[in-house]
Order: structure tokens, then sequence, then C-alpha cells
């Protein structure tokens, strides 16, 4: 049976067209059923003029009229909001009618809907959302939180690890993945309280635990696995994309002052905006949702089609090759501490 | 009276030569007095050759025979050790023998020992480090704390905003500079307690608060000052060189992959160059520690005899233009809640 693929159309920057681009784009990419989920008038309206696309695809629509929006606080909408697209899905996924979950929506309401929907893997207290962000070295490294849990005790940063090590393991082939723990200084007794303990109760683990991490190494690749809060991950990958918008615009305005620049500004645009992508998570397709008992990929806000595409892609592969089994095994063996 | 600037001829990484590289370049290139805080014969051995650049320069040297290590615990360092230089040249400058400090030694070191030799300005209780950081718009801005200090309840953050207001109206010119809080969302219920709490008492003050600022608005200057605690202003200008570096190597692997690429990286890499010393903080002369009653410029422990350089002028500029009081009558103004 073909991995069927429950996609929040209403979620993302972009409207639903820009997701249902990718939504068929993935499906002509990837032998994969579509569930796609929202206002069913809409989406059948954006389908109809799409005839080519849509006539080999199995697709369904899941009539969900509700939607939960930016500003909204996700708690209180998916209380009030029983038909909200995101929640309609991620329950779909729960009863058995798709097999994985894609939203570039709220990413709140997301971790809220999938964890309320889907339950925790045996042994993991909090959801943590997975990045995976480029490197120096010779693979991309992951990192999580990036922001799914703000507030963190010590054991749930090294339950992230260990879900981290294993995405690593899974979706990245790497036998005993390097585990770093992102602080203010490679010395156990450097960071906070939290971080102190962490490390502490890491270096008890079987996992391949390399110490503290400094923000100047994440993108040297010493580590596979980058394990921080998700406040402090979420500033972070931020502040990345925002750096690297900023150099090349600064960039630009150094080159563009000569002419011999101007020439140089045109030729390393190329390769510059190419390396910007691989600084965009959602290029990656989806920052997956590690922790939940179901596979839920989760996009950027401003996600393109080509990204939607890649996170409904990355969804279907995860349920072909038993993603979510292979990660719970992984848990179980590692044995970490549970609050 | 020339301002009289105490050095850490101990500090960074580069050892004595390139402290008093960038000293006696400091030396030349305004008129200050050298205090030279370090073990005498060392010192004495450093300076012979250089007759030619010492004559007519108003040198001591301060000795000082021990110095803190960067692995060493700071608090046990100072206390073991009163002839540690940065510990020397602290009390010369409390002492009234130098009219400011610099160093670029352990930054833990530094600022312990500058917070007991000087004590706080009234209306503060905790030293922040604040970094100019290059932004797309017109004007660099401050963050702080970058890493004074790991763990922060929340008057310290409001405290940290008012000097970092008043070091960019004294410092940059800007008449009211927009204040903003990092945190992982614009809407005020976003981020941890301490950001929420901060975000309240901020909103009381007279500052000219913007709200919360995401990662990404960093460097797009959004905000004149950037307000966090200081493992997380740490790790984001950590994050921030190291993806600098990241970008580079990336983007030199991708052009030279082509002939057209190459030309274009040869000419784009000077661009490249000046933009990577732009997020170098050490460049812009060291980062000042606000908050206590004396002027303290911190280098980064990379620091090169430039930065060396500009950091001492930095501190001399200070001094000539009364930087410590107009700080102190601002955040006497401000009335921030204290402890």
């Amino acid at each position: 049976m073909l991995p069927r693929i429950a996609i929040d159309a209403m979620g993302g920057d972009f409207g639903p067209r820009t997701i249902l681009d990718g939504a068929l784009a993935a499906a002509r990419h990837f032998d994969l059923a579509l569930r796609l989920v929202g206002p069913e008038a809409l989406i059948r309206r954006e389908l109809a003029d799409r005839s080519a696309d849509t006539a080999a695809v199995d697709i369904r629509i899941l009539d969900a009229p509700d939607v939960v929006a930016m500003g909204e606080s996700p708690a209180q909408a998916l209380r009030r909001k029983p038909q909200a697209s995101i929640r309609v899905a991620a329950e779909a996924v729960a009863r058995g009618e798709a097999d994985a979950l894609v939203s570039a929506g709220h990413t709140g309401a997301t971790v809220l809907a999938a964890h309320a929907a889907f339950g925790m893997l045996p042994g993991v207290d909090r959801p943590a959302l997975a990045v995976l962000i480029p490197t120096r070295g010779e693979r991309p490294s992951v990192l999580l939180d990036a922001g799914a849990n703000v507030e963190c005790r010590p054991h749930h940063l090294v339950q992230f690890a260990a879900l981290g090590a294993s995405y690593s393991r899974v979706v990245l082939g790497v036998p005993r993945p390097k585990v770093g723990l992102l602080s203010i200084g490679e010395e156990e007794s450097k960071g906070t309280d939290l971080i102190r303990d962490a490390h502490r109760m890491l270096k008890a683990t079987t996992l391949n635990f390399i110490g503290n991490v400094e923000g100047r190494d994440v993108y040297a690749g010493q580590a596979d696995v980058i394990v921080c809060d998700g406040f402090t991950g979420n500033v972070a990958l931020k502040i990345s994309e925002g750096l690297v918008e900023t150099v090349e615009a600064l960039l630009g305005e150094q080159l563009a002052s000569t002419f011999s620049g101007r020439v140089g500004y045109l030729l390393s645009r190329r390769a510059f905006r190419r390396f910007s992508r691989r600084v965009d998570y959602s290029e990656y397709g989806g920052a997956p949702l590690l922790g939940v008992a179901g596979v839920c990929l989760v996009g950027h806000g401003r996600s393109s089609a080509k990204a939607i595409r890649n996170a409904v892609v990355s969804a279907a592969r995860s349920v072909n090759e038993r993603f979510l089994e292979r990660v719970g095994q992984d848990i179980a063996a590692a044995a970490v501490p549970q609050s």
C-alpha cells in the first residue's frame, strides 16, 4: 500500500495553493497517496484546474472548515476548534486513515495536535523538533530541540540526545553519532544549571557523548547531534537565517562599489543562493517532530512549494523505511532517564 | 592629563608580544599613557628592542608575576592569586593609578576582577558585556549580555536594557535607542518565563521598548539594543562567528568548482573578509563591560594586535568623553527595578 500523507492544506504563509502545488509535485516524484485536509470546497476549487496533475494520484480530501491562525494561542485554539485543519489531519493519522502528517502551519499548534493525537513513544516525555544544518564537515548535523519546548529540564535534554542520535543513525546512516551539548564553553563546569545537570546525566548514558560544544563549533560539524533547549535552538537557527541574509546583502553592497566587484558578485551570487538554501531548513524537507508516536514533519511557515514537496516525500520515505519503529527501538535500548 | 590605560599584558591567545604590539600601536595613534601589567622582567625584555616605539610614550610597568589560565575557575584563581595580572590591573584602576582597564584574557576572570575592584554603578546589580554587531540597517546594534551572566533574573535584563540604551546614546549618538528583547516570537506571550516577566517589566520603564525581537531580526537592525541573558547572547554570537566561517568555506568550495566561479571567488573574497571582520567583535575595539563603576574593555581571546589597539583607543576615548559619568546619569534617570 502506498504511504498516505495527511497534509494540512491551510498551513504556511503562502496559502493553500502553494501547499497543493508542493503536495502534487511530491506525488509526481514519489509513489504516495495524498490526504488533503482543509475546507473541502476550497480544496476542490484549487484542484479543479489541475486535472492533469491529479488524474493518476490517490487523493482524498478530509474536510476541516477551521484553521489555527498564526497569532492564536495553540492550546486554546485547538480546544475551541475541533474542526481545525491541523487537528483533523493529526487525528486522521491517529485513527489509521493516513500514515504521516505534514504541516507548514503554526508550529506550536502542530506540535500540540501531534502530541495529543499520537501520544509519546515509550521512554520520551516531550517531543522535539529536529533540524538538519549544513556543516563544513562530511555531512549535516542534527540540531534539536529547535523550538518545541521553551523550558526544559535536564532529563528532557538527555531524551532529545537519544532521539537525535537515533535520527542521525536511521536517516543519515551514521553508525555511532557523536552527541554534543550546546553550551558556552567546553568544560563540564560551563553553562547554566540545566546544562551542567544534563552534561552529568549524558555522561552516564550509552550515547557517544563528546561533551559540550560551543556556538562556534555548531557549523563546523564536530558533533552529529547538537542538543539544546527549544528557546536556545530556535534563537540559534533564526539568528543563522538572518545572518545569512545580512551577509548576502552587505556582501552585495561592498562588491557593487567597484566594477570588478560587480563581476565577482554576479558570479558568486548563485553559489551564495545555493548555500542560503542549505541553511534554510525547509529545503531539507521539513523538520521532523521526534518523540511522538507518529510520523510528523513540520515545515517552515515560509515554505515554498518545493519545500512542501520535500517534506511530503520525506514523510513518505519515513513511512516506507519504518522510521518510527526503528526510533522506538533505539530509545528503548538507550534507556534514558524519565521524569 | 592623558588617559592612562591599564592593559593585562598576559591576556589573549597570542601572548604578550601581540598585546604589546597593539598597546604601542594605540599610543602612536592616540594620546594616551600605557600601564602594562604582567611579569616585569618579561615585559622589559619585550620592550627592549622597541625603543623607537616606546621613546615618546608614557609607559609604566606594573609587576604581576601570576596569570589566570584559560582553563581555571576564575573565582578560585583570583582568590588564590592576588598577583594575577588581571587582578593587579583592575586594582590599579580602582586605586586611581590608571583610568581604564583593557584585557583580552579569561573573560570570566576579567568580569570578576573588574566587579570586585570597581564595584557597581548605583542602580545596577550585575555587569553585562555589550557587543556591537553589524546590521543591514544604518548602524550597528548593541547586543547584551554577551556572556557575563549565564543565569539572569527579569530585573537583570531590564538593567541590561538601560545600560545598552545608554551605551547606544553615548557612544553611537542614537538619541532614543529602540530596545528589543530577544525571544522566539514577537508576541508578548512568547518565550520563557524569564522573557515574559522581563517583557512586562520593560513595558513599565521609560525606555523606548519595541517588544520582542526574533533571532531573524537581530542582524536586520530593527532594534538599536538587543537584550538577552548571557548564555543566549554568547551562543548567538559564537554561532554567528562559526556560521560566517562556514559560509566562507562552503562558498569557496562551490565557487572553486568552475573557472568563472574561481574568478568570482577571488573577487568576492576580499569583500567577504571585510564583512567577517565586521562580525568579529574584537575589531570594533573590544566589548565594554557595562554596569561596573569603572571603564573596562574586554577583547576576544583571539584578538590581533589591531584589535588590541582598537580596544585601547576605545578605552582612552571613553575616559576622555566621561563615558562612565554619562552612563551613571542615564541609569539614575531610567530608575529601573533592582533586586
